[in-house]
């Protein structure tokens, strides 16, 4: 590969010829070569960083720091990163500097040397028209631009990937509550049989997981829009102009039409990560809904002979390379797959989270890495559950008439009749003798089979149906 | 030990022979022998039942399927056991029937037993005022009881032990950032000397962090507030009378003064605690913020010599058993120990919510242990830690000076006067010649001393004091 | 209460009149109320204290440092510690000081006290027989004396109670495993039918994760062998007389009868749990064992009617306040609470482990009472699980050999004799028109019926049988 | 693109012209869409598979049932892969079918597809010269493929990075101890001042630390040797050859030279990752190691001029954006963040591992995705710390000094002179005076200067050196 020299405040350092980073990623390349093949900083964080670094130099240029022309080419080149056009000049891992500023460093050169080339420059001149450090992180620091960033990219993957995931999910799950309102079928408390509820009874209460999950996502927005920006160093505002925190806060919102404002304490925004914590909190909480969710489908959905089958789910592809003819439920195991990593996800956050120190918080890259797989995963993986297999949920009639018809407790319908002894009786010696509920509760003489039948009533033991 | 006999569907038992408990209390008692000396049912759930069969109680009475008599008998013992006065009738273990069946027969039993004594009966008499199934169990089952327990449980606990306690530590934060607002004292990043910040502001930013906590515990109250009560066996309120939902969880909020209210879908309620692990993300949150407030100070108390040594905190007792004179920040690994502690019982609880099936969760009761635990933890935590070490921070001014004089990193001042290159050859120059920064400004020719004085001033490097 | 004046190094305190318990204890008493009514610190290390204080007298006493009288009198109050005679003098909790001082010096001081009493003093003579300090912790320092409890109770723990504990059940297993080694029933992959196994052989799957995991456990009991005493106060085994080190560990050794010795590097031994983590480790896979074990014994035996219902499962209590005769596998859902706290637990330890500062660990007392805690449940989990359910496990052949006879992944077996994908054509059509393999494979005209008995018996397909 | 038709079991699917997979991995992908950009199965997974393929085709021609030709196509394609040359064939990700079935389709497909053109064939030829049914998958099963898989790619990745970059780490840390066993520094317990220790004892913990937790890798090995190929679909080996598990496990220990053996029992080895689990718990035992080296490490080498500043750590780039000369130790930051993410996947693991039903775990690719993470962020994480952190430590000898000379807990050395109270008086009344020990030992009159000197000499207090 061919290299050309660039220098920063330690020294010289060859970089490839064509790159537009400069000294300070490729010192980064080669001290952190970890997990190189998987794990670059996401690109939801340079994205964000395109938002700021845009934001910061029309707030700059403004507050008559800046001058135009440098605020424009910056503007330019933080397009074309929201484009996507310079994503291979982002080289750098997670796992580095715990306070991104070698990301935030990459993305200052990129920006610099690109806009001198968009200016009519060469990557070999000795004077660029902007300089990283100076002009592109001018009023910033990487103390205050990474956290931004990690707020900005938390936030927008919520509203956009996450919650409109979960809606999808909620949303087909409410219609095939509604459309299987009246099904009764045998409810089941302990793994073992219990009376009776409807299937659409059921299914409404994942959709009550959800739409709690969703207000919990929505409870912890707030604290994600507070934004580090204007903190620099160390929450103290230095080498910021007046009004800077407030108005670069502004033109972010502008910029992403989002409801971001500046930290009332840029001081914890800095050391501490506790809005990722807590939305994270409530990432978890909705992987426990989707655990139980999915996992309840696939019970529901086994057999298609030997098990419980009482819903018909969507055959996707082929489910085994020896058992011909085999179908699984494969997307109820990828939502419980992506469930159990939401809950690891969650502890490698919140072991970052608690292991600041005094103004810095240096687990930044690693935070905002595990929150946006989770945010991305159940996003993703709520559409993928959604579209190709809660939108084919259906009954399996048969079976469940079958099971509601034997269960024996139905009895509990006698219990405000005849005393919870005397059905409990009944019931112990039905389940012994196997004969059915009736027969047994007319031989021990404590009702007559006109009373069992107009007191046992399975449709009458669901409730009101809403 | 004397022994009288009991019955339950399934036989005869032997009780000791003066216990208010019966038979089912008594196979639990003999089935599960497990951490027996540690791990009794929180005491919390017992008092949280208490109001719950009080409630049913006056609601059964008034939808007219309870007689008064047997009313006022059920409420009596309630009182009782909400004084305290019934404690050791109650000898279940954590670890039983995942519903929390058991503790919820072992209240039956002793409401019962003990209502039948104070109308004057006696233990041993075969026929009882109470019947523990169909009075005192009546329009419930375990499995909207005991998770009503929990909700009242942990609503409770939140309200009286946990926010107060934050709020007491945080109060305190407050009035010593208030104090040392102009103590002007280095900042730290990454462990390494920064630019300057006070200790009130530093400060400040763990009273943001807790004040962010409370406002995330208080955000999951809602969810908390609803009672699954009026669900019964499977979430349709099967044998309950007209109203009964609405009814008794206003009889609750009436009895603890607190804002329950029935909810709106009971198939979630009996089927998910997705409530208590939203809560719990909420008080994990809190968790990773105290790890990082204790740790900060036991790191800034450190020394008495050869440490940080910039604030003292009480000397509370000798340190060391074999360095004498030794004081310890024991108040601080108290609190970071809570913290680990309350990140475990949130993968607890995270497991176990995510393991419900069908219509039931079986892993009531170590949730609600755990995030009785927690909850306690923290309430207690923070008192501890406010009352015996934060109400006695205070700077030392020696040592704060003479790591300000010395910093390196005021440098960052001078970005805005001659650049970041020039600024940081000064400070890597003072560095490796162990001169200070103006010697070396001075001696570079970037500047005069005089406007090294005018620039570097670190009570103008922390901005605007709130 | 009546008092008496005691004194340390920082001046007078209060303490009971009669408790044996002196100064240090009544601070820590009065300065960490945290959770006193369900965190005392474990019996199980103020045991292992008595043990470690016997075995530091003797060989003091040996090395010529503490007088024959001191030594006796000390000896004798461990063997009333041990004994269980003076257990209401550790009134500590958990959340005190992280290196376990306090409890230390709790233990010092009921030692000094206890044998000033036994040598014919009183509590309110000024001068005592013994001195906590000098005389009871000669040799020693909380920093080295409790990691060496820490170690003694976790060793003795898991060699008392979890492997025992864990091997019960196990043999059980296999003999079950053997006595069913024959019944052939339906496997199931993604809870969906697939080929044919034994019951003895899925049992079989049990004991060989019993049988790993107890390699498991015992491959961590050396390092957990190790013991600290004899490093003192950071390590270097400062005051303490030579040989010191290797024969209190013998001592320890001898009293214990478990092969103790001393650790090879001190300064690890102090200043990390590494030991009680990697342990725990073994626990946690342990307790990941024990959850699909439950998991899937509770699936198998659900019903009775209208689930998998293969295996029996003892009836042990009445399983519902409100479904009359209900019968649920309660014993797996303690199991599977267990598993989920032990998942819990470990990820305290994490953090507590992960956090320790230069020379000490400030965690331990978290520390080791979470790990007591797992390898209690564990234990004594186990034992409930084998004694009340997995000892009557036994087949329900009707349903064993209803579910077989209909699979239709018994086709796999052609796969072999005409190829996969026609295998897959008879089954997904047999499925689709509700008939049997057989007729369909007739039908299709890949086979003859007397070929299918032939290729398609499930008896042969499930291999050879150990 | 252009492309061609595809057929499986359940009809016809668009793939890419020149893509050498088929319909199922096709249809995998078009189910699957979640985090494609990010979460691709490992590549480690596919080269495991490259592998058993080749020893299965091995195994398979010798117990004849497959061809020769067909062996030696198998073999070929199975190079390939091993070379990395088919790379790009292997689109799918993590988040699909739990068993992983769809990657084993995916292998096999290959495996035919590229077979057929070396073999002189198109794509688009309707007959292919193998089947990747009946040929490259004969004898196996999706649920014995991927596990063995999961076993050759962890056991691999431990041997080959995880426990070489340990042992990296460990070797610099054993000679820097050497290197300064006699540099005599002051101690810290509870971040407090304590008696001194050298700089090489103290490196001496962490090199204990990680002998240990290489011995706890290790010992976990020999679970991860157990393959589970040849129990086929349910663990009965059905469609196996006699001796067919035993000779592929040798095939595979052969071709990967790694002491691979058939799993005893091949029910655990589908339907439980405990290996997984149990060998992951070693590895997060290293992480809480790592986590503790490398915290003390940025902190003994924090300042340069305000903070504890007694060893000297590589500077290796810029630390700030805007703080000019701010060096930061970066691979503390990069290998904490690693530890985190470390005790995160565990909890993932854990969770997969305890989910899994009946006959197999369908948490495979989330788990081994898990594993293979942490093993390579360990063993490439110490490789970088060691590279460009660890080599470069060295004392900075006047801060030692300082602090040494500075610390009251000296004192201790005078217990066994003057005994703990008035050795406690001394350095309580210097700490309150700020007077030296020495003087005020000799103020109090407990002992003269000369004695004073002669007992109190750091350098004795550290032990014996080794």
């Amino acid at each position: 590969m061919d290299f050309r020299i660039e220098k920063d405040t330690m020294g010289e350092v060859k970089v490839p010829v064509n790159a537009y980073y400069g000294a300070q990623t490729q010192r980064s390349i080669e001290n952190f070569k970890i997990a190189r093949d998987i794990n670059l900083m996401p690109k939801e964080i340079i994205r964000a960083f395109a938002y700021l670094k845009k934001a910061a130099a029309i707030t700059n240029y403004k507050a008559k720091v800046l001058p135009r022309n440098k605020y424009l080419l910056i503007s330019k080149v933080c397009d074309e990163i929201l484009e996507g056009k310079l994503d291979n000049e982002f080289p750098l891992v997670v796992w580095q500097t715990g306070s991104g500023t070698q990301s935030n460093m990459n993305v200052n050169e990129v920006i610099a040397n690109r806009a001198h080339v968009l200016n009519g420059g060469k990557l070999t001149d000795k004077e660029k028209v902007l300089h990283p450090n100076d002009d592109v992180n001018k009023s910033q620091s990487s103390n205050d631009t990474f956290p931004t960033a990690m707020h900005i990219a938390a936030y927008k993957i919520l509203v956009e990937v996450t919650i409109p995931g979960i809606e999808k999910l909620r949303n087909t799950l409410k219609k095939k509550s509604k459309q299987y309102m009246k099904v009764v079928k045998i409810g089941r408390t302990h793994f073992m049989d219990a009376t009776p509820l409807t299937l659409g009874q059921e299914l409404s209460g994942y959709v009550s997981q959800l739409d709690h999950g969703l207000k919990a996502i929505k409870n912890t927005l707030p604290h994600l829009s507070e934004l580090a920006l204007g903190g620099t160093a160390v929450g103290t505002g230095i080498n910021t102009p007046e009004g800077y925190a407030e108005n670069v806060a502004a033109e972010i919102a502008k910029l992403t039409k989002l409801p971001f404002k500046t930290a009332e304490n840029k001081f914890e925004a800095l050391a501490a990560h506790d809005a990722i914590v807590e939305a994270h909190g409530a990432l978890k909480t909705v992987a426990v809904s989707l655990m139980k969710i999915a996992n309840d489908i696939r019970m529901l959905a086994s057999g298609p002979r030997s098990g419980i089958g009482e819903i018909f789910i969507p055959d996707n592809e082929p489910g085994s390379s020896i058992m011909p003819g085999k179908v699984n439920p494969t997307q109820c195991e990828a939502l419980t797959m992506i469930a159990a990593q939401v809950l690891g996800n969650d502890v490698a956050i919140n072991v970052g989270g608690a292991t600041g120190h005094f103004e810095l918080n240096v687990f930044k890259p690693m935070m905002i890495y595990n929150f946006l797989h989770s945010a991305k995963l159940i996003g993703e993986g709520c559409v993928s559950f959604n579209d190709k297999c809660a939108v084919g949920i259906a009954p399996i009639e048969a079976n469940i008439k079958k099971h509601l018809d034997n269960s024996l407790m139905l009895v509990t319908a006698l219990n405000t009749k005849i005393g919870y002894y005397k059905a409990a009786e009944i019931a112990q010696k039905a389940h012994k003798e196997g004969t059915t509920l009736k027969e047994m509760a007319v031989k021990l003489g404590y009702l007559t089979a006109e009373e069992f039948d107009k007191w046992v009533d399975p449709a009458k033991m669901v409730g009101k149906l809403s």
